[in-house]
């Protein structure tokens, strides 16, 4: 056996199962060793950015990580901006990054890159394996560093002569870490602070999100008459009819500060304090009030449920309804025009039992939320990292991960160019997505900015910097390049039908939404 | 004036007029100013690969830099792999990255990541300002920085608050280093090496690939009985009839081998000795014989038209004919099935004077040389970097540089989805390029590597990894989507036709060539 032979049995035994690939000539050994070896589900992408991205969708619905294979530093390079979305997001993944054999390296061939250089700024873990009798240790460390939560990104790299060279066999996985028990001086603080009664919010991140921990953050609720509130942006917020409805932190710096402003102490649960997205000229990067106490309840690698069974208790809370449960309802169908709040209506008028709603809508979806709150119970996964072109990939993996689920992805025109090539791995595996593209042809959340800068009236440098038409994208045109139907709208009724078609549609379709 | 003001007018006045462009928040300020002062050509791109790689091919071109403008850290990092190219090829860029407002940065907000640690293994030469005051002189090292020859990666992080605040004025760009002189003792060295007659190669790289010096080259060749190579990837060889003709050392290790066999000395003039792209179980990494003698007589960042001046002069070649001058010829048309021959022949029939040829054909276009040796003069760019993606991108830069030339981009299929999103800046700009895309719907070099690491019947799940079909990719679907004009041929009279037409055509054009 050699040594790609050896990982890839260490990473079926380690319980990586899939792996997302853009494989180069010194990966051949593992593509072959993938072939060889029965248990892979290899997932073809046709562009690293789609292979990470996907990963990390794969991570936060399956809540193990997938592997990767990228083609030395540059395969690696065009994957970090998805993995720093993925780092952000707390999502497990394991990279396996070819590389040069190890005496070509000083030759300084064309490939040749500072491997761990580009990986550091998005890596918890990265390892050079230089040789094949180490390799599949090696992987067995990177499967458990991914593994310690929330979930870190891990890098292994892997030169040629350390795949081609005879190994020993696999390597058992060490035990993988759990999530450290909160001591109850903090459990104490939290409940000491929650006396402040409406004045106290409970703000929640990470698996504070799961259905049964925001119940118990509801009860919690009901019982002090604290608020609940989670951050703008969340791995995966369970919601729904018949879960909490928890509102998010909004993106705006000053609604942020309205909506933080009646709050004198924060209780964090797997989420931090709030900050703006962006700094600003004579706007405040930190969202809450002065002298606002916070009280870390848990952070995102701690042991969440835990805790809050602690705080129910500590609260005296057990037998209280949680509050905030939300009530099965759907907003009926609108006609005409279209505009958000009608894509909304829609949106909560169609979604089905179990969807998984991958949310980089940008400015078009801001107000998405009410509307969908009382449909059938879903998962919605949000942008970590702030790095667009991070939703077709994301979607990718989610659907990988959940094959009985209808995956809907909500993009903005701008954002879905960046990883346009995912709708191909979409459609050759044949993945159950619904695509809406928000087609405003424009980077429209900059157009705001802009203006927020000073510019009121935009010269034609400007404007074009900012603006994608000249020529306007044919998202149908694009989908149908890649082997996924679609079909383009303009009304309420329009999207209405073509929404309804792709959800009994199965594999992708995808909705290019005039705005 | 503020900071990003300051810096637009140092790009200015030290020569820099073209920014290619992908804008985001923290961008906004340097675009109001890119805005308010006339002079810069801001061309937005829909990808960062295609902003990097535009800049790599506009220098290639322009011989001097372009800038960028990239969205902070994964900004930057989906603009790595093409910067990884063009700092192999030696091409100058300057690269301006956002920053969050220095004092947001330790706030951690979504899109904070380690800019620096990004740019650091594909950047000569980096800096952070942190002062508006300071951005200007930055800005001016920035320029010199990458006019170090033969061209440098040089970035530029600026920070929200320094664009913003104020700042006094532009600062002057130092005086550009020179390339140095090569002593003598080289030169008496290499003329010595020469003595060796049919024994004795010329490697030539960098811009000893240009008209002149290669006809020096030619004169010392005729003089001296040596032989002239290029290496296998040249950042630009400047060709065709009437200028000399020089073979590249072939890819595949077994025929350079061969090729590289009967020299015992290996003058190197701006080219680097020999070595394969990959290493491979029991093939030799180096490319040359064991005892090959290298004589390195300039460097590609030295002096290489007064070194190779100097060295007619020291083999008394200046009354010499330049061995190896083209002769104007064009290949008959050929008729029925394609294949590499069949389109090299078109290729030289139809290529018209002063092309740029920007080569990303993998394995079709291995043997495209000798069938366009004879066709009017043209410039070939490489692939110096080995990160497929490169080929759209640097067309679209090459064109921007050569507003009156034809650029003809050869483009595997599998390459070419890497950057796709060029195509819409070629249709936004109505740049002049002929895409021709080489779909056998494979990476079809995978396939020879496969067999190479000892896989003789690969299952499903290798084939898969390196198949493109299932579904199969439509070119002209995707081209429309994004603006580009195309059609698909699958005959040599369907092509011949197509490229006749898309050299007429003014604007991109893109012809789908099934293979």
């Amino acid at each position: 056996m050699n040594g790609a032979e050896s990982l890839v049995r260490t990473l079926l035994a380690g319980g990586i199962d899939v792996c997302f690939t853009n494989p180069g000539t010194s990966e051949m050994h593992f593509v072959a060793a993938l072939d060889a070896v029965p248990g892979m589900n290899c997932v073809l992408c046709l562009f690293e950015g789609g292979v990470t991205g996907a990963a990390d969708g794969y991570y936060r619905m399956a809540g193990k990580p997938a592997s990767t294979l990228l083609h030395l530093g540059p395969g690696l390079a065009n994957g970090v901006a998805n993995l720093h979305n993925a780092k952000k997001a707390g999502s497990g993944i394991v990279n396996i990054v070819g590389e040069h054999a190890t005496y070509h390296i000083e030759l300084d061939a064309p490939l040749t890159a500072d491997i761990e250089g580009i990986a550091r700024p998005v890596s918890h873990w990265i390892k050079t394996s230089n040789l094949s009798e180490e390799i599949a240790g090696h992987g067995a460390e990177a499967i458990a560093a991914a593994m310690v939560p929330p979930g870190q990104v891990a890098t292994l790299i892997l030169p040629g002569d350390t795949a081609w060279n005879e190994a020993s066999g696999p390597a058992e996985t060490p035990a993988f870490a759990t999530r450290p028990k909160v001591e109850s001086a903090r459990v104490d603080s939290a409940a000491q602070a929650l006396k402040g009664g409406a004045k106290t919010l409970i703000l929640l991140g990470g698996v504070a999100l799961q259905e049964t921990n925001l119940r118990m953050a509801g009860q919690v609720a009901t019982k002090t008459g604290c608020a609940l509130l989670t951050e703008w942006s969340n791995t995966r917020l369970d919601r729904g009819a018949g879960r909490i409805e928890v509102n998010r932190i909004p993106y705006v710096v000053e609604k942020a500060v309205d909506v933080l402003k009646p709050y004198d102490r924060i209780v964090l649960v797997g989420a931090r304090p709030p900050v703006a997205f962006f700094a600003y000229p004579d706007k405040p990067s930190i969202l809450t009030q002065d002298g606002v106490e916070f009280i870390e309840l848990a952070t995102d690698g701690e042991d969440i449920a835990g805790v809050l069974a602690d705080l129910v208790e500590a609260t005296s809370a057990s037998k209280s309804e949680p509050a905030g449960v939300s009530t099965p309802r759907r907003p009926d169908l609108p006609k005409g025009a279209l505009d958000p709040s009608g894509i909304a209506a829609i949106l909560g008028n169609l979604l089905p039992e179990n969807a998984v709603v991958v949310d980089e809508s940008v400015t078009t979806g801001r107000e998405f939320f009410p509307l969908t709150a009382g449909a059938p119970p879903h998962s919605w996964l949000n942008n970590r990292g702030g790095s667009i072109g991070y939703g077709l990939p994301v979607a990718t993996g989610a659907a990988i991960a959940c094959p009985g689920q209808k995956v809907i992805a909500l993009e903005g025109d701008g954002s879905a160019m960046y990883t346009v090539q995912s709708l191909w791995t979409m459609a050759r595996e044949n993945l159950d997505i619904t695509i809406l593209v928000f087609s405003n042809r424009s980077y429209k959340i900059l157009r705001g900015e802009l203006t927020n800068v000073g510019v009121q009236n935009p010269g034609p440098r400007a404007i074009d910097m900012l603006s994608l038409n000249r020529p306007d994208l044919d998202w149908v045109a694009m989908a149908k390049g890649m082997g996924v139907d679609g079909v383009k709208v303009d009304d309420c009724e329009g999207l209405a039908k073509a929404f309804a078609n792709g959800l009994d549609h199965e594999g992708p379709y995808l909705i290019e939404i005039e705005l």
